[in-house]
This record gives C-alpha cells, sequence and structure tokens, in this order.
C-alpha cells in the first residue's frame, strides 16, 4: 500500500529536520542578469527554477510551484514545468499551487493532468464551489489537496473572516473540508496564512493531525516563532518564496538561495523547538 | 475608447437575438468515432471544437471555453486553445473557463495569459480570495471577470448559502464585488446557476446593470423560462454545452450541433419575450 501523503511529509520532516516549503515563483523580470545569454525566457525560466531547486533541495521538505508562472509561457509552459518538476529529487514533496476549483469532468481532468500526468504530490483548491470540486482530487493514494481556509492576502478578510453561525467561514470550510476524504485515499490539507497566528491555532485545535501549508512568514509579514507554536505538534508546511529564490540577483543566486533557505529551515527548526520546551 | 463588455454584449444581443453561451467543453472519451482517423487526440479536439464553432456561431453570443480539457491535453494544450480561439468569429465573445483565484504576481500573470496573450474577453474567477485576487484581472478595457457567486453544482451549497448577515454569501459576495472594478476599465459579471431562481432574481434585484452567467440549463436541471423571467432585462448569457456539442455522436455532429444551438437559442427568446410581456 503506498504511504500516505502525511506519513510522507512526517518521515522527510524526521530525516531532514526541515518544514520549508520553497516556493518556486519564477517570475522573469526578477530573474538574475546573468541567465539573459541563456535563450528564450522560458530556457531561463527553466534553468533558474532547477538551479533554484538543485540549490535549496536539501534544506526543503516541499516545492510548491505557482502555476501562473508557468501558465504565463504560453505553449513552451507544460514543458518546462515537466522538465522543472522531473529535476526534483524523490526526497521533496511538490505542490502544484493552482488555486482551481471547478466540478464534475473538469474537476476530473484537472485532477488527472496534475496529479497523474505531471505528476504533483498535491494541488491548492478553493473551496467555495464545494465537495463535489474537491472530490476528484481526493481519488489518488499518497496525495494531497491543501483548500484555501485562511489566505494571507490582504483581500483574505473579504469573506474568509466573515461570521457563519458564530465562527469565522474558514473554521466552516475546513470542519466541511475534513469530511470530503472519508473513503478515499487522498488527504485533505489547509491553507492558513501566517499572519493571522489566531486563525492558525483555532484550525490547528480543529484538527490536530491534518497537514498545514502555511503561506507569509517574511515578506509578507508573518512571524516564525508565532506561527510554529500555534501549529503545535501537527503536521505542517511553511512556505517562504521570494527572501530564498531572489535573495541574490548576481550570478551567486543559487548559493545565496541555499544559504537562505537553510538559514529559514533552521530559524523554523528553533521556533518549533522553543515553542515545544515551552508547552 | 473601447467599448465596454457590457456594450458588446448588449450590441450582440440586440443584432443576434441571442443571449445563448456555447460551452466548448471538449472531452476526449465524447468525441465523434468519425474523428478517430483525424491524428492525435490534441488534433481530433482541435477539429471537433472548430466545426462546433462554424456551425454554432451564428446562434451564439458567447463561446465559454473550459480550460480543464485544454489543460489535459498536456504540452500540446496551449497551442490547440489558441487555434481554437482564433477560429471563432468577432461577433461572438469568448469567455475563459478558468475559475482561478490567486493573488498579486500570479494573478496579473494569469490575467496576462489569459486577457492579453490569448486574448479572451473574458474569464471566470472565484471571489474566496478577495479583492486582490480580481483588481489585476479589471484592468483590460472591453473585457469582464464572471465571478463566481451561486454556482449550479450540488456543492454550490455547502458554503455559497451560509447564512451571513442574515443574508445567504452569494449576495455578501456580489455586494462586494461590484466595488471591485471602481476606477477600472474591466467589467464585474457574476456566475449564478439555472437551478436557483430565487438566487438569480436576488441578485438581479440587487444588480439591474451586472452582466450574468448562467450555467445549468438542460441537463443539470435548470428551466429557461424561469431563468429568463428572474433575470428580467439585465445583460445576460446563457451557457449550454452539453445539449448541443454532444447532441450527436454521428459524422453529423457538427450539423446536429447547429440545430440544437439554434433550438435553444429561440427557446430563450420566447421565454424573454413572454416574461416581458407578463411583466
Amino acid at each position: 500500500m503506498k504511504q500516505s501523503f502525511t506519513d510522507r511529509l512526517a518521515a522527510i520532516r524526521q530525516r531532514k529536520n526541515s518544514v520549508l516549503c520553497v516556493g518556486i515563483d519564477p517570475d522573469p523580470d526578477k530573474l538574475p542578469p546573468s541567465l539573459s545569454g541563456v535563450g528564450s525566457i522560458p530556457d531561463q525560466v527553466s534553468k533558474f527554477s532547477k538551479e533554484i531547486i538543485l540549490s535549496t533541495a536539501s534544506s526543503a521538505a516541499a516545492f510548491k510551484f505557482n502555476l501562473a508562472f508557468f501558465e504565463a509561457l504560453g505553449k513552451s509552459g507544460w514543458t518546462v514545468l515537466q522538465d522543472v518538476l522531473a529535476s526534483v529529487p524523490s526526497d521533496v514533496l511538490t505542490i502544484a499551487d493552482a488555486k482551481r476549483g471547478d466540478i464534475g469532468n473538469s474537476a476530473r481532468f484537472y485532477a488527472k493532468a496534475l496529479l497523474e500526468d505531471l505528476p504533483f504530490d498535491a494541488i491548492t483548491l478553493s473551496p467555495f464551489m464545494g465537495c463535489d470540486s474537491v472530490v476528484p482530487f481526493l481519488g489518488y493514494a499518497g496525495k494531497a489537496v491543501f483548500i484555501l481556509a485562511r489566505t494571507s492576502n490582504s483581500g483574505g478578510s473579504d469573506f474568509q473572516t466573515l461570521l457563519v453561525n458564530g465562527e469565522p467561514l474558514y473554521m466552516n470550510v475546513a470542519r466541511q473540508a475534513l469530511t470530503w476524504s472519508t473513503g478515499l485515499p487522498g488527504i485533505v490539507g489547509l491553507v492558513t496564512g501566517a499572519r493571522d497566528t489566531a486563525a492558525l491555532a483555532s484550525l490547528r485545535k480543529l484538527c490536530p493531525n491534518t497537514p498545514f501549508l502555511v503561506p507569509g512568514i517574511g515578506a509578507q509579514g508573518g512571524r516564525v516563532d508565532l506561527v510554529m507554536q500555534a501549529a503545535g505538534f501537527g503536521p505542517i508546511l511553511v512556505h517562504s518564496s521570494r527572501a530564498i529564490i531572489y535573495s541574490s540577483s548576481g550570478e551567486d543566486f543559487s548559493s545565496a538561495a541555499s544559504v537562505a533557505a537553510e538559514k529559514i529551515r533552521m530559524s523554523l527548526q528553533e521556533a518549533h523547538h522553543k515553542s515545544i520546551r515551552a508547552s
């Protein structure tokens, strides 16, 4: 029987002392000038992404690929994504940051494209269309879906924190989403941003064994110590992108990314140990 | 100055007597066997989609492309989508059914890929991540975003109808979404399914001049007469896919699609005239 996503995550955390998820968000406007001789923009994106992966893999528990940047490459996008994904070592999980949400056949086609053909270990999904927009992604053993619950962007408060029966909508999302995997091999995880640690703590209390994907530390203002404290002992991936992949725009971009990733990995470990000592 | 999406929609409705949006959802498992000699699956999808477009364009106000089916073609997907999109006559609007929702740079990249590079006239978006996930799509004159408000799938009731301050979440979504285009050239439209005509009527009352995209007639159980009555005089596109594009699996698939599309166009017109006579 295939190991579940949660078990794979736990094994990686144990072995690599890492909960760091490195974001592969290759914005053509931010690539190091030293890559401009490499060829076309898609070639540059491919080379940049692969070098970042090679140099940060030892510190990373997961890589999250932002599909927008690959789709923006037009007809080369899929091939570049496929090539870059294939360069990820087997001891790092891969997440397609797609934030899709569709139903019936459409969901089945997206699921096949992203969890089977490519193949990612997990995908981010919007909950807005409900159960039948998520279930088709839960048919894959060893894989997970991360449902948006409380996102770290400013608009995240437009609807997610509205009160429904006396509690924020994101709690309702989590409560329902947890039931969607019943009888299915896939795992339901949640996306909950680093800036709202009260939401993170409430969600952890509601679902102690659910994998959390936590964006928003660093540039977006979330604090590592508060995040790791709120997350407690449960499974977690803490996401960082810009602070790692764009830490240098010089020729040393990959070694600088390596140093930055290791620094964040260590700060997450320290924060975790400090919080368990205090608890 | 470029004509707004709403004005273009009104002009087409006037000229073609049509509010029909034909769904281009090319499922490889449902293609007519007569196309199997055409070549690869992507070639078959391309030929099928183009023939459907050619044969239904005179009855259609818009074509909605379900991007899942094109993404499932892997590396050929983008090229096929580009080719098929280019075959749409200029008097039919095009909608990318993407149901995306992402923020900042990611949203900007999706917007550029789908409203500029390809280029669609409109895109469907999920509201769950709020204002900053939609605004980047509203920077394009002549274009529109259709925000999911009340979807016609069974899971549409999981969150969209939850009560927030005494009214369903979809009303709150509409109320907020309408403000997002302030000062921007793009138009905010809403997706509201045919099965919940009470929701459709409430939304129309709230926003009489907002374009509605209404899926769910036919196979999904929505009634044309009730939809057109609830929609009143406001701008609307009523979506139908399977009942048109798969109306025959024989060699006559395109002529059968043409007949089916014209029949639905006429039933929508009749229902509209009946409802205005009764009002």
